[in-house]
């Protein structure tokens, strides 16, 4: 083999020190720019992969391409720089990505064939340092949305998850946790169930997702309240000086694999159910939580339609949590309509408080909240078998829940003298009104999450809406059903046009 | 419905008029650099879509958002820049892309569902005017890879993706065209065909691809000999000029929803037979052709296995050919070995030139050139049915094949007086020579595909392999069967080791 350079070939594309700068420049991935000069001897073009990584690290940092003509230091975007954490002029090592050993087991489940426990945990691998692009990513979604993921597969799926991201680790003792698999609107019980069992000593760093296709996610709502972007040393810390947090889980980078997953999934709305099981137990585990319990909503217009479905989805549940380690309870709940009485980032914020200020509330959603603190306080030796739900209600009903809950938003960095009737929902809101003859108050959730996101829902936290009469009451001609809030008048008109058209109330401007 | 905006509250997140700025940074997609200010009066975040317009234009243009701090024009990438064409400090309309419409229909194709034709067009509409992401494209080619596409969904495809993009229009008469579905190395023909069958005074504007997965593609190695790079005008004028042309159709923009699709499939190496077809005919389709001759390379290690595939796969083509109102014919040829005896884009372009000026060459090369300029020739009433491959046999003898050549190299823009003798491989170069006993020159494709592009092919020009015995025959012991070049020592030492894992054959250093 001929060794020697001919003159003025370079040799091997190899690694180059590159000064870099941190740009402010958000371009939502992590992002690289480079000069000519320098993508060139990397042997880069735009929107390739490249990896970096700081004198001295172990880890590399993967980011996309981008080339600009002038010379200078490599350019980092926000989010390449808030995982480089690199200062102004320091030099890093970078170099061309090497190809991801993922790819042909991303094409396999592609097409149809059921993958070895090595084969996903190196697609997690890859997708968690980065090294798969979004197309990629979208690819092995489709191939599991369409192929699906046998129990093996989704265990194998979310040790691979865990292991390519931070591990909170607690001592000993149970840590508790919640989850609710989503689909309901105004499913707002989880703060109130946090409060409970952290008033009584036991751990709960609860986390939770933001609205993907629905209107508002518990981070959502919750962010209304305090700071939900922590940190895991955060999350472990607030956790331990008060018992419970409630924090976004997509801020954590517990299992940065889930997020790209979902990031691709999202526009679709596809959320296949070995995908569905991974993603939840990857945070739990993550998180460090030795005792779960999943709310699995249950009805027409929820994510899973009847009981048969939500019994095979528990058992899968079960299934991968044993192998993991962990206790896992289900507790299949009525999902075809909204638990509490507000749908929206404030209006649910509000709504939560103020049955913590009250130690009460409506009935659907104190019972929800209560029924699973309690069965977290029997799991963590607080409370008889059978005798967890009256102990979680005295909690609530005598403040002491309400104080662990400002306790918990004082530790994240909120005001904890927040109080439930300074939350202003959005200024702009119309009422709607039962037709001649009088209509039951009865809506499906898919109606109530496009009037919800019509009126500017999650992003536009002051809009939502807010029940006036009783779900599934009958509501006479003329008295208002429902209000809907808005920021801006143009997304209550688009939110007015969305009640016209999914439902048989009647606008009534106020 | 209220209407008065509330004081302070900006009323619909409404289109911007912004000053844009080129910015000569390439970031592989149409980006929009925005400040914090603009991005929050047009409702959008890092990643997220928007279109643009200039001022009296009537077209959108797409565009990626990112987002830094200081305030100022929106700042175009290059990619953006070349479809939007705005001055500096040019006023241009902006506002938040709509939700696709067609998302629901690449929801539906993943789960399976037959796509009715007006919502096929519509992806193919979304893709073309940029308003899908590439995690959304990717979803598509995963639902057309899984589930594949019928007839009617294919012509709609078709439809669709030639609607996206400029289309050339040339007076009556035939316009001829040549396509081969790829998977064979050293498939360099195309030159003599175009070069033949433009002689006779007939109009084939060739649009040929970039190697994905191959070593090289045929206007990898036409780059060679003349630019590539022609917009749709262009090719019409050099075909009216010279009657043929040898073009890259991913530079023409004449289906650019077919090059979004091809982007995403290219790394896992998908391509679904609907889709191929699709993407063929579409290209077909908007270049104006109205006789199609279709190269369906069979054999092992070939895209098509067999006879029976190669046949099936050449009826999907006429049936989807004759909706369009084109006439096509499918040639099934050799597809388990390569045509011409190089593989590389200097190599490849050296060979075919070189027949060019000698008239003649090896006789798999040479017989496939003439025996589809032949069929060309017949179809376009220069030869009687069964005279034309004798036809372009002498053409190709008697030089004009050559001149013509020349004449579109110059019409191309490129040098009319180059030789093949002038062309120079790269300078680092082995042999691999026959072991003990002896050894058959049989390779697979796919063995030579990854020698060659283990050297650098097809992106370092010089790079790839040359047979210096008949591919087929015995090879006696030490005497050489292959020469493998590279531009770089290291590359040549990569090429070397996958000689040593891909074949029997050993290497001696020169």
């Amino acid at each position: 083999v001929p060794e020697a350079p001919a003159p003025g070939a370079a040799a091997k594309p190899t690694p180059l020190h590159l000064q870099v700068a941190p740009l402010g420049l958000s371009t939502g991935q992590p992002t690289l720019f480079l000069d000519d000069g320098s993508a060139a001897a990397l042997g880069v073009a735009a929107s390739d992969r490249v990896r970096l990584r700081r004198q001295g690290a172990a880890a590399w940092v993967a980011a996309a391409v981008a080339i600009g003509h002038a010379d200078g230091p490599g350019g980092l975007s926000v989010e390449l720089q808030d995982k480089l954490q690199a200062k102004e002029g320091e030099a890093c090592l970078v170099e061309a990505m090497p190809r991801p050993a993922s790819l042909p087991f991303i094409r396999a489940k592609l097409d149809g064939r059921r993958l070895a426990p090595a084969e996903v945990e190196q697609v997690m691998r890859d997708l968690s340092n980065g090294a798969l692009t979004t197309s990629e990513t979208a690819l092995w979604a489709a191939g599991v949305h369409v192929h699906g993921m046998d129990l093996e597969e989704t265990v194998a799926c979310i040790r691979g998850m865990v292991d390519g991201g931070e591990r909170i680790r607690f001592g000993p003792g149970p840590v508790l946790d919640v989850h609710s698999i989503g689909g309901v609107p105004g499913n707002t019980y989880a703060p109130l169930t946090v409060a409970i069992v952290a008033a009584h000593g036991l751990r709960i760093p609860k986390t939770s997702s933001r609205a993907v296709s629905s209107a508002c996610g518990t981070a959502d709502f919750m962010e209304v309240l305090a700071p939900v972007v922590l940190s895991p040393a955060q999350l472990k810390a607030v956790t331990e000086r008060t018992g419970g947090a409630l924090a976004w889980g997509g801020g954590l980078r517990l299992a940065p694999a889930d997020d790209e997953i979902i990031r691709v999934e999202q526009p679709l709305g596809i959320d296949p159910v070995g995908q569905l099981v991974a993603s939840v137990l990857a945070k739990k585990v993550a998180v460090g939580a030795t005792h779960v319990l999943i709310d699995l909503p249950c009805g027409p217009g929820a994510k899973v339609r009847d009981r048969p479905a939500a019994e095979a989805l528990g058992a899968f549940f079960r299934d991968a949590a044993a192998r993991l380690g962990l206790e896992l309870e289900c507790i299949i709940t009525v999902g075809d309509r909204p638990v509490g009485r507000a749908i929206g980032p404030v209006l649910e914020a509000r709504e939560a408080l103020h049955c913590l200020e009250a130690g009460d509330g409506p009935a659907p959603l104190v019972d929800k909240a209560c029924r699973f603190a309690g069965r977290l306080l029997e799991l963590g030796g607080k409370a008889a078998p059978g005798e967890g739900m009256e102990l979680a209600r005295a909690t609530l009903r005598d403040g002491r829940a309400h104080r662990k809950f400002l306790a918990i938003v004082a530790a994240q960095g909120g005001d904890p003298g927040i109080r439930s009737d300074t939350l202003e929902p959005g200024p702009h809101w119309a009422d709607a009104v039962a037709p001649p003859g009088g209509l039951d108050l009865v809506l499906p959730n898919r109606a109530l999450v496009e009037i919800a996101r019509a009126a500017g829902a999650p992003r536009r936290r002051g809009a939502g809406i807010r029940f006036l009469a009783e779900p599934g009451s009958a509501v006479a001609a003329g008295e208002p059903a429902f209000r809907v809030h808005a920021e801006h008048p143009f997304h209550l008109q688009q939110a007015l046009l969305a009640v016209a058209a999914q439902t048989r109330f009647v606008v009534r401007p106020p």
